[in-house]
């Protein structure tokens, strides 16, 4: 039974903890990370294939053009990118992969690869976003409000989404998301056909043979 | 928030095992056993409402007028149904439901209530399916045949179902609908509304009270 893997993409608005959900995830779960591609130079202990593919612009372009990446963008004037071939190799192979990503990235990697698991993480409450927006060090209102009305705009995203997640503690979230990767693995899209097949199969040692 | 429960279809061919999983389910999950109605006379020791709802044919050809059943059938002169109602308001109360039925049924119920949760149980294998089959007691070759060629013909139904779960062990097979169920309640189009309408009503709190 050929079986593809899963694209398991977690994303949520920034101070959800979408981070240290996944870290604990790959603990528990065998999942392959999806490994970003940069134009951006390596930093002290940085290895390519590790942290990043570091990639020169020329480079980089060349596969925007080739249609490489399940989305990129530019930041400050480098370029960052999901390599769709990297990924897909992965899952046609059989092995789940995971992609922690934003909101933007995310949606993009839909278009690219619908069937793919949208994980929404959404934070405990909006009072707690509130709270770890003002520890990551927003020192201004003027500051904070513009993060927050910007985690608050991007929750609406959640119904692009095929399942939310709220981190309310890292162990329950993490568990909800196994517990998705479980079903998922019998949803009958995925699935039907190895089952009529091996129907087929059996049949015709059966009565065939 | 008012968040309604689930409606958990356990549906397959004869001889997968769905009458094992669901005893162990119920034991493991918090579930309220959807109890069919029928015109037959009930047997001793059978309670009303714990058995089944004894009804008489009146009755029972009254609601089904009034359309009060997800599914029903004539079995030897006997009506059998599943009462829409009783089940609904269940649901509607945040409680999850469990619904063990044949394949026929649970097509009918899918046509009612589409956003049920449709688990088909298929036999470890088609090997282990006629070993089972055997053992019900086919006596004849023919017979064997007969019910071993419903279920081969059933298990192409699979495709209308949401999930399929291997019973393997009853263990595992438990634990795989129960990460479903789990899963499921993390399906944004099942808890949109809910996300959407706390974030609004925090924003309400904390820039117009």
């Amino acid at each position: 039974m050929d079986k593809k893997g899963l694209l398991i993409v977690i994303s949520g608005p920034s101070g959800a903890g979408k981070g240290t959900i996944c870290k604990e995830l790959i603990k528990q779960e065998e999942l392959w990370v999806s490994v970003s591609a940069t134009t951006r130079s390596p930093r002290k202990g940085e290895e390519d294939g590790v942290n990043y593919y570091f990639l020169n612009k020329e480079d980089f372009k060349q596969k925007i053009k080739e249609d490489d990446f399940l989305e990129y963008a530019e930041v400050y004037g480098n370029y960052y990118g999901t390599p769709k071939s990297k990924v897909l190799e992965k899952v046609h192979n059989g092995n789940n992969v995971i992609l922690e990503i934003d909101i933007q990235g995310a949606l993009k990697v839909k278009e690219k690869y619908p069937e793919g698991i949208f994980v929404f993480v959404l934070p405990p409450s909006m009072e707690e976003l509130k709270k770890r927006i003002i520890n990551r060090g927003s020192e201004t209102e003027e500051s904070f409000m513009t993060r927050f009305k910007s985690a608050y705009r991007e929750i609406n995203y959640v119904s692009k989404y095929n399942y939310a997640v709220v981190n309310d503690t890292v162990e329950d979230a993490v568990t909800k998301i196994r517990n998705i990767i479980s079903a998922e693995n019998c949803r009958v899209d995925r699935i039907k056909e190895s089952i009529l097949e091996s129907k087929e199969e059996f049949i015709h040692e059966q009565f065939y043979d």
